[in-house]
């Protein structure tokens, strides 16, 4: 399945977590994974706190101290602190599904990183029966 | 299948290999990946050497330097250099299965990242069959 | 499958995304994913730019900064910044394939991460059916 994601900042975390839910329920499959693929080099996904939005906006002031937009970077487009952070995210994660859900921890939400927004994303979902 | 682990310090690296070992054996599955997913967000999953014990103390000695515990940090439980430590790890690893056993590298060991303990902790592992 | 990579720096991103689209051609799968494990302790795998090498290289000086070569490590083989690199950039990822053909974004590699080289490496590929 294949979700758009419309950003909104130059940097944010979206929560993705219904999205993924609603991938899982259409393919009906009760016991499996679920293989989430971010196709940009921009931006990338991770799993983290839902409850309080500090969290994800400490994750992002953490990585802009380490790795800053302006810095000296031989990329001419002046993103490479962007596709750097991609990285260290990751372009990929998986879920488990157990009885047609996805199994996440209480505080857990799945986390969209755009690192060089606004931009149109897209967001590739795969669900594999166990 | 579910796993417990019971960490004992604020911060540690603990082999959990013989855990994912064990899961494969109790699947019967010959070929396929064993998907390991972490269900918190100030904890991880790495895989890294399991030979000199100070590979991990440095990974974790380096981390703190970057993400120190005590940071200019907004969420106010205090833990937000777990959870920038959390993503930086993964929530999920996977590993191949071949002939009924985990294929690693002579020196990998899959490692269960505390970041927040000590805690009583779980981990969760899907044995997909190719 | 089984690959071989001989790494001729220190550090380098070596694009392996023929690599892997080979693994997908000859296991005839039309849809499911392609899993990919690094079974070494000191490379990583990780997906990035394709288009400008200049972005592979922002990514390893980046790293390079903020885990030097030479540095306060316990560990005594010298080559822990390459163990800590390995584990951010990650030892496994995942690649969704539809229609016989892997799916990945316009600008995306799939690089094998060598942090600790010159070495002979391997790379496993597993091809999950849908």
């Amino acid at each position: 399945m294949i979700y758009t994601i419309k950003t909104k900042r130059p940097q944010e975390f979206i929560d993705v977590t219904g999205m993924i839910s609603d991938a899982v329920s259409k393919s009906s499959v009760q016991n499996g994974i679920a293989a989430i693929f971010v196709p940009h080099t921009t931006a990338g996904i991770t799993i983290n706190e839902n409850a309080d939005p500090n969290v994800v906006r400490d994750i992002l002031n953490s990585l802009n101290k380490t790795y800053p937009v302006e810095g000296d970077y031989m990329h001419s487009e002046g993103n490479s602190h962007a596709h750097i952070k991609a990285s260290l995210m990751g372009s990929s994660c998986m879920v488990l599904i157990r009885d047609g859900s996805l199994v996440l921890g209480t505080w857990q939400g799945i986390y969209f990183c755009e690192f060089d927004g606004p931009r149109n994303r897209k967001l590739f979902v795969k669900i594999i029966k166990d």
